[in-house]
């Protein structure tokens, strides 16, 4: 895929509101205990991994206004999924065997649903059901509902992932964003919102078009963000796997400096709409979808300043370095403006449609 | 695993009201019709087989008093879903190929989502579209929703199921239950009860415990009586893939006759569960979730009224024969009436659970 050194990684266009839990040091030091004591981690070097995830930094940008023990049981499911997407999906005896995977899935999901299920044998069984008890006694059962069936459409998304690892399958960028938009995590990431503020949205206001197609335009563009936050360390480990880098210079023939730019343009154009979009929405939206809304902003942008810094992404030896403290910069207008579809991704089509307006 | 002229098939206990749509036969002319022009059978015997799955008389007796235009639309989710599950799950090419299948369901299900999604060659997709643009056209964007988070859960029990057919892999009861729940179809099958009523449920109703309960229950007893209806099918091509009985004979060492028996006693013991939690939450429903329970029982007893009859599951020929006609005899009490949590079955334990009281 080239180096990272001829790489013109551009800034990253994000005008949306910055924001952390201001007690997010004395909640992660509660989390970081719960994750020694929940058993998820087998061994040291896989825990330290974990708590350099900073998954509360994470969460407490993306929920600045929840009480404690919302946003660490938040915090958690977001440790959780980062050891699970790298202990099961991105790498493992698992990640190139789908069939093995998908009972793995269907065992861990039924857990999550299912309070009496079995852990059997899988370490990660017991934690998540924790977790799940948490979200139970914090929200009410159609938020819970809405963030399981927010949960398998993520593992969905892996199921798929996985299936083309081992088929050595490039997706083409239609049949990836598709892909992505549930492998990324963002579907639970984002039905966590509700349970962290309380707030819960009416049905009929988050099924609404518009309201769907932010919440998957918010989705894509953090997912694409980590793309290119991973973009370092899949470079320097010659990592050849589906991302939106790969499938553009797969699919169009590109370079990856080419490709970086056709990503640039795409996660810019589907950012511009979603502002669009959501100008046209928030102002008739009640209190509980206002609040919503603006966690899928405060979203988009703490993905981004957790993942330029993070060590996950950045830290490239054996172990985790601390977080990076560097002052972000940020791109003045965006690469691509343009108020029409993707070319060549019609799953994502509709969210252009004027009827959202 | 035997044969079928040794076996004691005992009669069906169902003390649940059995009723049809008046307007079945009427319905079910415009629904072959669609098949016709659909484009979504290959070959004029895979649409005779399809058609031969008589599925608006299937779903005729869930939902007796829809409208007609509701009755078809649901009656053709059904068509779809059997002609679907023919081609790409339990047979064809797709059937022990987790890695392609679950491309495939990624892209199925984006398509009953994204109404711009392409259909990139999928004879099946445009089909599906063509019938949740009818749901969007009678339902709410909730209700639309509902099912198609439902859809998922059904498409991701087959890969579950595909990939333990890859995999040389038998479950044991617990994870075959989980699985079971849906990989039948039961969950969308269910969901559609409100697009076919018009009446929506309250998200907070629906979301209760006790109220997912029931529907797992009503999924899984229609479940295990598939698994039964079938069996006549499997013995004689010698079939020994995953269903109830050689989940049990295998977890067991049992015959098939002690494995018909025991299946029986968790059929019975579910359905006996079912009708109490059912008599403990109806009183307190308000109309639009009594309809729905009335719409479980219905279903229950719909679906076995139909698969005793229906060439699908009864026809061994190459042409399917015309629907049974006999009379069905049932039985007076259940092999099973237990008030306990299954054996072995950690995974519906929670169903047993007082609380749901």
């Amino acid at each position: 895929m080239g180096t990272l050194t001829e790489l013109d990684l551009p800034a990253l266009y994000c005008p949306l509101e910055s924001a952390v839990h201001r007690r997010v040091r004395q909640v992660d030091a509660r989390a970081v205990r719960w994750i020694r004591e929940s058993g998820m981690c087998a061994t040291e070097h896989e825990e330290a991994w974990v708590v350099a995830t900073h998954s509360t930094d994470f969460f407490a940008r993306f929920a600045p206004v929840a009480d404690d023990d919302r946003l660490l049981a938040t915090s958690l499911w977001v440790y959780w999924g980062f050891a699970f997407d790298d202990a099961r999906c991105d790498n493992g005896p698992l990640s190139t065997r789908p069939a093995q995977f998908n009972a793995l899935a269907g065992l861990v999901q039924r857990a999550a649903e299912a309070p009496t299920a079995a852990a059997r044998g899988e370490r990660f069984v017991p934690a998540l059901q924790d977790i799940v008890s948490r979200f139970r006694a914090l929200g009410s059962a159609a938020q819970v509902r809405r963030f399981t069936d927010a949960h398998r459409a993520w593992l969905s998304g892996v199921c798929w992932q996985i299936g083309n690892q081992a088929a050595g399958r490039m997706p083409d960028l239609d049949e990836y964003l598709a892909m992505r938009l549930l492998s990324s995590g963002g579907e639970p990431t984002f039905a966590m919102l509700e349970l962290a503020t309380g707030l819960e949205v009416p049905d009929a206001e988050l099924r609404r078009p518009a309201v769907r197609a932010l919440t998957e335009m918010a989705i894509l563009v953090a997912a694409l963000d980590n793309d290119r936050h991973s973009l370092r360390k899949e470079l320097s480990r010659g990592h050849t796997d589906q991302n939106i880098y790969t499938v553009l210079m797969h699919q169009r023939d590109l370079t990856v400096q080419e490709a970086v730019d056709a990503a640039t343009a795409v996660r810019d154009r589907v950012l511009t709409r979603f502002l669009r979009v959501h100008d046209r929405v928030r102002p008739r939206a009640g209190e509980a979808l206002a609040s919503y809304l603006q966690g899928l902003r405060h979203g988009i942008r703490g993905n981004a300043e957790w993942g330029l810094r993070v060590p996950r992404y950045l830290s490239l030896g054996h172990v985790p370095d601390p977080m990076d403290e560097t002052p972000l910069e940020w791109a003045q207008a965006p690469a691509d403006s343009t108020c029409a579809p993707l070319p060549d991704a019609p799953t994502c089509g509709w969210w252009w449609d004027d009827a959202l307006l």
